[in-house]
């Protein structure tokens, strides 16, 4: 028997910096697969089709929801994105795990159709830190980052269905977290007892 | 509120290599709390007090019983050992991870008294590799070490009963595994939702 692949499913507040770190987690681990969503939105400006997203037509996504491709998807101002089932299926089979960034509601429906995922939560070391950060990307105005702050209070209630919560209070310290969770799932007794067959 | 310490509780088939592996992962973590038992057998040369057991009377192991101390405590040719109870607590308490070696039965002992406490079992590689290391180690006769082996073969049944499975192929991947057990557990969310207090 061969051992499965683990799916990891992350989440985590938008400026809690999930993208430094999980850049970082695979630059680590080159062996894992990162799970790259479809979309029907135009690409922007450097983004790489396979690469960021795989960029598809309406119509083409909506053949993939009728084929019942998608593990989970969403439309969000007139466009579709989506995770497919069939690409995470056949890594995991092959003994690959699989990273997943995803949004609090898909991660829910993930479980729901993975219960074996694997999902955690990063947040920064606290929500002054939070908003330290998100005001000093300089991007956003003060209304958006107090939106932005808003939305993760209430997102924060959510955490509570995840299985692990990792601080990124420094990166090092989140990527380390982060690699320990995935040795440790790959230790865990249900992928490990095809190794006590034929004693 | 402060985080708690886990209790890890670690088995394996004698010629597993718990000794060797357990001795690297409280080098490399030496906040770890090791719980030594209580005895009531005699030192054996080179053993010290306090640190390879407790070695006590049988009245005052016996009034230890009596005081409700033990986790688990069990009888072998005329000696007690046990666990006590009142270390482990105030260790995790104060935010100490303890690790506990400890036997098969008593492992279920204590998951029946502290069910939140992780538990692993150190496996060889193969049941050829561990009959290869107990010849190897040139203490038993023949004869014992077909003994040993099917006592592992009929504890082996055990292992799913257990949190994780190490499998201690080299001494170093089964320290790392066992510390990414150590680093993944502080990480559940069960342990960090109170960094979400007051948010």
């Amino acid at each position: 028997m061969k051992e499965r692949g683990t799916l990891v499913v992350v989440s985590g507040f938008s400026g809690a910096g999930k993208g430094t770190v999980l850049a970082q987690v695979l630059a680590r681990r080159p062996d894992l697969y990162f799970s790259v969503s479809f979309t029907t939105r135009a690409p922007r400006e450097g983004e790489q089709d396979g690469v960021n997203y795989h960029f598809v037509t309406r119509e083409e996504f909506q053949a993939r929801i009728g084929r019942g491709e998608f593990l989970e998807y969403a439309e969000y101002v007139g466009n579709y994105y989506g995770t497919s089932m069939q690409v995470i299926r056949e890594k995991l089979e092959r003994g690959i795990d699989v990273v997943l960034e995803i949004e609090i509601q898909g991660a829910a429906k993930v479980r729901e159709k993975l219960p074996e995922a694997v999902s955690l939560f990063l947040v920064p070391p606290s929500f002054e830190e939070l908003s330290r950060r998100l005001h000093a990307r300089g991007t956003d105005s003060e209304e958006k980052i107090q939106q932005r702050l808003a939305t993760a209070r209430e997102e924060a209630k959510e955490i509570v269905n995840y299985d692990y919560i990792v601080v990124n209070d420094t990166v090092d310290h989140a990527v380390e977290e982060i690699l320990a969770i995935l040795t440790a799932e790959s230790c865990r007794k249900e992928r490990r007892l095809h190794l006590m067959e034929g004693v």
